[in-house]
């Protein structure tokens, strides 16, 4: 571990994932944790040691993601649109710590007619090197993020994965039985997301108050409606990556699939990684 | 009150709403509790005794809502769309109580591309006494009923109601501040909906992060939205009925004005009263 140049770690809401980054930007080691911003834990500064643990105390240490927000350790600006590797490493934010400590801006995109903010992905989309075209970065605040030049130019928000939750969890649709996963349910969600998703979402229930769907396939079904909704909203595009950790990828494969879109799966936890690197780079950190 | 021919009962989820009406169809007398089907005190027909308290015992009742789902007192089907108050009369299911207690079926509408159902709102519609037009019925699911010749057609949920109450009570948009009404911010909600109902609710989070929301305008701002991601849906209808009772009618009103869209408005306590006593009229119980 005596070539590692630099720490980074993506430390969001619920998981910090930390990477030993070697001079020549291979990762060396990775640890994961659920001790994310929201687990309220004691001071940052002593969980950022306590993640760091025996890895070289010479290496600088780039963070991204929530912890670099309003709920986070350190407020990180949002810098606007269009943003690349260069524009993010001009805006690093330091953290008070014993050694050099960085973190991330994320990025807002503002018109008259929209505003949106992300924080996090701007690591993710940095790291998969593209120069032109649209990423999909699905989660709990989906992310639909156009690149033109290397650069994120605009980008959408569909709370797809929050929207799931609160309607699994809650209300009409709230399920108490095991779920089992049903691809002729999610297929229907998919056509149903064509009459808008609020209807959409009231015909599970219907469905399920007539007989047309099993009371174990609604997440099934709702996780159809919700991803049918954002592909409804994001059609003109042709080509796409998918960058996702996980399981997660799962659904919009098959729904981009169902839908006859070519696309390419990426992982986002290698990505995020280069990410981290590449702005240390670029800031002369690494 | 010797001369009450009929108890209208409108039993919801959450509230009850009692009639008693004369041999000429008018009110003579209104009782409101909030023994609703899901407060589950005890066994429907001990409360519908307390309910109907000293009124004439020889008066049939009639009841519509949610008391005849399945969460309810006893099951009624839905009736098939298209659906007046002659089907409805003929398909009335009798409760086990020692005087005729029956209850209104309700409506669904399924072909191959929708699956709906309505239970309570087929009564408000009734009592409308309408031929040919379109009746917005706001609430915990939106219903947008098109009439026909006075019977109902077709017709379209929007989980209006139970999406605001989710997404103000959890999630990224929940709100810890005291809530002031803003047209303003209500208006920005509105043209955000443009964009699709998940992207604009998240930018309702983006524009409080950037400073464009004060908080405490948070609930307007989503009130904003959606109405009018329904309104987005339901605009090929130029007359229309807004039928609701008390406050909620007003988001829904100014909505309309702000797209310029005539609408009369109508109270549907008094119309599920009328509602009710058509119905048992047709079937001969008064």
């Amino acid at each position: 571990m005596s070539d590692i140049a630099l720490i980074g770690v993506d430390w969001g809401s619920t998981s910090v994932r930390a990477f030993a980054i070697a001079r020549d930007g291979a990762i060396r080691e990775t640890r994961r944790t659920d001790d994310g911003v929201f687990a309220r834990r004691g001071g940052f500064a002593a969980r950022l040691t306590a993640l760091l643990g025996e890895w070289p105390e010479d290496a600088p240490v780039l963070m991204c993601g929530m912890i670099g927000s309003d709920r986070g350790w350190i407020q990180a600006p949002y810098v606007p649109a269009p943003a690349g590797v260069d524009d993010l490493a001009k805006h690093l934010v330091p953290a008070p710590y014993d050694r050099p400590v960085f973190v991330v801006p994320g990025v807002s995109s503002v018109d008259a007619k929209t505003c949106e903010v992300m924080r996090g992905e701007e690591t993710i989309v940095m790291g998969l090197e593209i120069r032109d075209t649209l990423v999909c970065l699905p989660g709990t605040h989906s992310k639909w993020v156009e690149v033109a030049d290397g650069r994120i130019t605009r980008f959408r928000t569909y709370m797809t994965g929050e929207l799931r939750k609160l309607v699994l969890d809650h209300g009409a649709l709230a399920v108490e039985d095991a779920q089992i996963e049903s691809a002729a349910a999610f297929s229907e969600g998919l056509a149903a997301a064509e009459s808008g998703l609020t209807n959409a979402l009231f015909q599970g229930r219907a469905r399920r108050l007539l007989g047309r769907l099993q009371a174990a396939h609604t997440a099934s079904f709702v996780t159809g409606v919700l991803i049918g909704d954002e592909l409804r909203h994001e059609r003109a595009v042709t080509t796409l990556i998918l960058a996702a950790h996980g399981d997660i990828a799962n659904g919009y494969d098959a729904a981009l699939a169902h839908a006859g879109r070519s696309r390419k799966v990426v992982e986002s936890e290698t990505a995020v990684a280069n990410g981290l690197w590449r702005i240390a780079q670029a800031a002369r950190l690494a």
